[in-house]
């Protein structure tokens, strides 16, 4: 049996949606990487009545509760006189607390606000605990059957807090030494309900593995977790689960982490390649993405945004007989385009892409959605028709991911254009 | 009484901590404004026992509970079948819900998967809320004693489902005839602290009127609430303090709820003039941002990113000269950028971006969060610099957004370097 946690966030910030609250998540994940069993977050306001009903109920069903927030020095920060109350205890000072806050205070050149001392007193039946980086200590206690862990919503705080003080004592708290070990691979290509239809009955040939799926337009994410009674077996029964999926999957599967602009940095990068871009309907995404990585100047060259035929003529040379007779949005413009980039920058590899991003100039032979993406390499040209009817945010991001994605292919040597499932165009492909 | 509300989120990805629940943010933002009172918000994951459990505890002590994910297609999405077994009902197909996937997945070319058909089941004692842009239609139903909105967790999904089809239903739940009207007035160029400063005492100069600031980064938004026993009424102290407000903030405010990229896009398209960028450090970005808004192409010609030292002179005809003595990060090289992509285009305006995003390439003269901006007109070109030594990303938003308002500020009329506020230059800006 792994512990049972709850996540409690508290604070009318929170609440009331003024700030996003990414502690929850980042707890969440530490604790279940700790074999914790994650069963709820609640969140609650700076409000008496909601935080003791939070800290009882917490404290009948669950064996551990992190709680953030509530320990400043305003009216509003109510966490501590709660918790005493729940516990039926009074305050007491804890003077390191004190001496490490009026030393902070004098390193300011300022003396300590009175109701900053506030800040040293904790619950009479808890122990302290310290904070390395702000002023106000946590705390931790049992409320009912609960391990409570009480610190501050300053992320920063709080996650030097949570290494430092919280885990070593939940290491002691777990009741036998189950390990988690998690993978995650991220895939391109194909629809969740297909990577699904795919791996059925993985779980079944590998008992121990959890098999979930995230759909993170435009890609879809398989995340393998297995626990077991130690690192090595669990490490083992992972790699196998692993292997199975790769075999499944096969080239639909870009990552074991990275994103696709990352892949395609390292992979232009060990080549030594330089890429340049003839961008359309995307408007400079594709550029934005590649340069997004630390580094970028190391293989990207330059991009050229042509948004207009005049631009496409005039800066890529694509000639006026493809515009009039195929149309800006056509297999033989995303040709000319990528073959220009690639000729004027003197870059290895050029990728293009032009389409109807939408949500007007669509036609009936070229409705919405259609796209031409182009990769020009010194010995061929390669382009794909694209086709996602989607909003407009979506039929850009999935052409940048497309033509990346494309990228990374030929540079792995797999084939671009055709795939193990040929019964399943890119068109399919959806969030 | 207004309304007690909670937020439920659901699905093993939140749970977990794989992703960051920003939906709760946003609803609990929306549901405030509209006076509901939202007093917990609440994460489970995609678990029979926890569901049925969250659900029944939930329908005890709310009156309205808006709750997102569990409704896709696969066997972990368990919100209908447990919605329903709460509710003690089966399930009904909703033929509309049904016929619209499957139009939606002949436009792809192919039948739809089997398992897509459970998405158009609804319990019976539930109506359908239909999805006008994903395929999962969604339902409201009574559990307990509150009304439940069940929606995806997909958040372009769910954030036009709650507006059209949530927002008005709640609209009728509302017990008194309280109003509440909001406005959000967003600003550049001013810190967080500066812009409380210039407010202060605002609240009490317009008694009813709520003030909030919210940093999203590389903006500071100005929130404005009003509770009123009517429209009119709630309307005019409104009007009044946003009057205030702008007087106060004066050309810091670039929009009441446009981005700065659709306020650039319309304020084009009313001068019927065309645009083209010269853009370095920020690898596509503008040119993203500025395409991003549908019917570009009126506006938007083409983009030169021109990321290495070669490109900047062999496309934009930046002189050796300048390269060589002042760097590609100098006022010279920003002015001859814009001057290039101007010239070359024909285009009546141009921008232009060089700095150093880091995290490497700094130096004591130019240090990373170095960027110069500049903009082309017709009559003169417009340099400024700015600082801002913050991450890769930071720094390549903040300088998309200068580089937008600064060509705002010119199309208003308004100064484009200097400004009401002197002795606060953008460096100073921060989230």
């Amino acid at each position: 049996m792994s512990l049972k946690c709850e996540v409690l966030s508290t604070g009318d910030e929170v609440l009331t949606g003024q700030i996003v609250d990414s502690n929850a998540a980042w707890l969440a994940d530490r604790l279940g990487s700790l074999g914790l069993e994650v069963v709820r977050h609640l969140t609650v306001g700076d409000d008496r009545a909601d935080l003791e009903g939070a800290f009882r109920e917490i404290g009948e069903r669950a064996d551990v509760c992190v709680c953030t927030g509530g320990l400043g020095p305003t009216v509003d920060d109510l966490t501590t006189e709660i918790a005493a109350r729940v516990a039926g205890c009074g305050l007491k000072l804890d003077q390191p607390a004190l001496d490490r806050m009026q030393i902070l205070w004098q390193a300011r050149g300022r003396p300590m606000p009175e109701n900053n001392r506030k800040q040293a007193m904790i619950p009479d039946a808890s122990e302290v605990l310290p904070n390395p980086v702000g002023t106000a200590p946590g705390f931790t206690m049992k409320l009912g059957r609960a391990h409570f862990f009480f610190m501050p919503g300053v992320p920063s705080e709080m996650k030097k807090m949570f290494t430092e003080q919280v885990v070593p004592r939940l290491d002691k708290l777990r009741p036998e030494p189950s390990v988690f070990e998690v993978k995650v691979l991220r895939t391109h290509g194909l629809p969740e309900s297909k990577v699904d239809e795919i791996l059925d009955g993985l779980e079944n040939q590998f008992p121990g593995v959890k098999l979930g799926f995230r759909a993170h337009f435009p890609e879809i994410q398989v995340k393998l977790t297995v626990k077991g009674a130690d690192i090595a077996s669990a490490k083992q029964v992972l790699k196998a689960a692993s292997k199975e999926v790769f075999r499944r999957l096969g080239a639909y599967i870009f990552s074991e982490g990275q994103s696709i602009e990352e892949v395609a940095a390292e992979l232009l990068t060990m080549e030594k390649a330089k890429i340049s871009l003839a961008e359309s309907c995307t408007g400079g995404l594709i550029g934005e993405m590649l340069t997004s990585v630390p580094g970028s100047s190391a293989y990207f060259d330059r991009s050229f945004v042509t948004y207009t035929n005049t631009a496409k003529h005039e800066v890529l040379g694509v000639s006026e007989a493809i515009l009039n007779e195929h149309g800006a949005v056509s297999e033989a413009c995303a040709k000319a385009m990528a073959e220009g980039a690639r000729k004027i920058s003197g870059s290895r590899f050029a990728l293009s892409a032009t389409g109807i991003a939408g949500p007007t100039g669509g036609s009936a032979q070229k409705p919405v959605g259609t796209v031409f993406i182009g990769l020009a390499t010194p010995s061929a040209t390669f382009v794909r028709k694209i086709f996602f009817p989607g909003s407009r945010t979506q039929v850009r991001q999935i052409t940048a991911i497309a033509v990346l994605d494309m990228l990374r292919r030929h540079l792995l040597g797999l084939p671009v254009e055709a795939s193990r499932f040929e019964a399943l165009p890119l068109e399919e492909t959806k969030g």
